[in-house]
């Protein structure tokens, strides 16, 4: 072949390489949402990823930024370099790379960053990878001129339905974190009126359609009230509970039973995929799970035994964008749906969860989404939700550019911060010194 | 943001349509290769999708050329123009197309174009759709200025492991097929001496390292045989036997006793998900399958009774290379067991099964081939296989061109031709009058 300018560009785009790789520890402003682990604390950690390839295309991604999670980010991140803009793979040589990194809290029996059952080397080192399969995405679809979701096959939809997610809440971090703790004007929500309150806000500001209330917090009684009084204040309008594993099996085929006629779903209502099935046998609820089935591990036991109907997506959980597409391919070949599950995340994966939720056919469930808690974001461009949906963007990558000021803040104040873990039973016990994670 | 000749250029490509959709019948010559159904007869009918967008690219496909395929096919092309590059949902589209096709054999038992268990409104409509989204990708590949494999998150192997495809065959066409009739200098194969020199030649000729035997013509014991002469003539490399459900569970048990300590696995020695699950309760030995698991419908039932262990994929049955991407994710899963099935194809198929192959981990047997046996292609660079391997190209797209001149003469000879379906049966009721489809 004659080698013209163009073949020569060509060919400079399909060997394109990676040549650096950065890894950035950030703190960002939490609200006091309550669940069942305890309190959202002041800051959380993330940890931002940057790939950069030989033809100056720079990609971004995001996950979190525990220790664990970070220690494998930046064990991981110079292994990349001379790699090609390629995902498949990945999750391999990540889960490889974790052996070498000396890790501290695998063994604890839920995670600090989200609740997924119990932790293992596997789903810390794909949760590190879906940030760099993120990233190399948003490269590729800058070399390639394309958006990331023409990557993955192309969207099957213009826009993203997003869910409100109401959480119980104090109006205000407790004393005691310092001169420069964030804070936000939403107040408190504690009882049915003020969830409800809350979810008007969530309505007027962005026009959600529907709602999910985050529970284990409350006896299970007033959260089926507060449930029952937004069902009633937006009649017809899906609402879902997630009281991520409170209860037992009787207490949760009660609720289910107050429930049946009301919610869309009933999330994690108990924990394990046992239990779950033995819930699942005693109701016509679906049970939607993010919690027994979080890893490719788990699928089979689950759905050989019709323990959950619904799975919540997570691209931070599975792995990444590919991860979250297959996933919906296993579950549709097992006639279970597909939602998509959130926690406390930035611009770069709110556009990631866009990209590929626009991707997937059978994903007929709004998604979750933290995001409207975050005061904060390293992007240029905060997305907007309008009638409760975000357009797919169309331009190159993920349609976003990194905020490097707000970037470099951040960072900055991890750097002169002693958090390193998101612990919401610590922030708990600052106020309830006797607190311990609630059962019902 | 201001348009400068760069940003046109890109909007110019992410908002590409497709403008044009050709759908071209040919028949190309195939031996007198002897299976289950009877034997080829001299041609055979493919169809070649071609997809022209409003950028100039063009991109290529290739599936099935039988009447109810092609009218499906020719029917859904019109629906194409105007659509964007984009492949998730394709498969849907042409099912739904589907409906406002006369179809004339659906219900067959079995499926002119391969052995794929009950034929379906879905199945057609899937091996429809692979033409299509095989050819989106080809053109996507050279608007993007990536291979295929890139497009569809990046190769993990430089090359892709073959096995040499043996059948059982007679050395020529019978008369009667008129003067132009294709051949060869195979020759005959009808006992195991036979068979290994068949196996010697593509060794010799191709560098294959693996053997699948085509059963299902003469009495398991002479079929075992062979097996094990092929076994003796090259210890330790893989053999596998497919008799394409020939036998009842009592002989496949049976054979699977002689074989296990021989064979890699044992494809599809009985019919249906039931009886292969019977046989898999009996055996070590992995049982594989291109004939009970061919379709997303029939997934569920198969791993939850553990009657497979390893699926043969097949884009042209899945319904293209993302949904080979979605079944290598679904069997892994399951812990079950991924290889590749073929029957009677072309350069662009074999492009395209080449691609999606060095994209998936799992995949860990050498692939099937019919390749060595079609004497004709519609590319212009005909794919050598050296040490039974290809290469994963590099270049945009599938890496082939269309062999036009080629494509134009084997469409006259389609035009030209009474014969619009394949019919084993029908060429083998031509030498034996009496013959009907064997069981043992
Ligand atoms: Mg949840
Ligand atoms: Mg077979």
């Amino acid at each position: 072949m004659i080698m013209t300018e163009n073949t020569v560009e060509i060919s400079a785009k399909i060997n394109s390489k990676i040549t650096q790789v950065r890894v950035t520890p950030i703190l960002i402003a939490d609200p006091p949402l309550l669940n069942i682990q305890g309190v959202h604390a002041p800051y959380a950690p993330r940890a931002i990823i940057e790939v950069e390839t030989d033809t100056g295309e720079i990609g971004v991604g995001e996950t979190y930024g525990d220790t664990d999670y970070l220690s494998v980010a930046q064990a991981f991140a110079p292994e990349l370099v001379g790699s090609p803009l390629s995902v498949n793979g990945l999750r391999g040589r990540v889960r490889a790379r974790t052996e070498s990194v000396e890790l501290q809290r695998v063994d604890a029996a839920v995670d600090a960053g989200g609740l997924r059952g119990p932790r293992s080397l596997n789903k810390i080192a794909c949760s590190v990878a879906s940030a760099f399969e993120v990233a190399i995405y948003d490269a590729l679809g800058h070399l390639a001129g394309l958006p990331v979701h023409a990557l993955l096959g192309g969207k099957v939809r213009d826009d993203v339905d997003f869910s409100a997610y109401l959480f119980y809440r104090w109006a205000e971090h407790p004393d005691g974190y310092g001169s420069d703790v964030p804070h936000d004007d939403w107040g408190a929500a504690l009882d049915p009126d003020q969830v409800v309150q809350q979810a008007r806000r969530m309505v007027r500001d962005y026009g959600f359609t529907s709602f999910k209330l985050k529970g284990g917090v409350f006896p299970p009684d007033q959260e089926v009230a507060a449930t029952k009084a937004l069902a009633e204040a937006f009649p017809g309008r899906p609402v879902r509970l997630d009281p991520n594993g409170a209860w037992s099996v009787a207490t949760s085929l009660r609720v289910a039973a107050e429930l049946e006629s009301i919610a869309e779903y009933l999330e994690d209502p108990t924990t394990g995929t046992a239990q779950m099935a033995e819930v699942a046998r005693g109701t016509s609820l679906p049970l939607a799970t993010n919690m027994c089935v979080t890893s490719t591990e788990e699928i089979s036991e689950a759905f050989r035994t019709d323990a959950v109907q619904v799975v919540l997506s997570d691209h931070h959980y599975w792995g990444g964008l590919r991860a979250t597409q297959d996933l919906a391919a296993i579950c549709d070949a097992f006639d279970v749906g597909l939602s998509m599950h959130s926690n406390t995340h930035l611009g770069i994966s709110l556009a990631a969860m866009t990209q590929v939720a626009s991707t997937i056919p059978t994903l007929r469930y709004a998604c979750d989404t933290h995001r409207p808690w975050q005061t904060e974001d390293v992007i240029t461009t905060p997305h907007v939700f309008a009638d409760g949906k975000l357009p797919v963007t169309g331009t190159p990558g993920l349609g976003i550019e990194l905020d490097r000021d707000s970037l470099q803040r951040l960072h900055q104040r991890w750097a002169g911060s002693p958090i390193r873990d998101r612990d919401d039973g610590v922030a708990m016990r600052r106020v309830h010194p006797e607190w311990t994670q609630p059962s019902w």
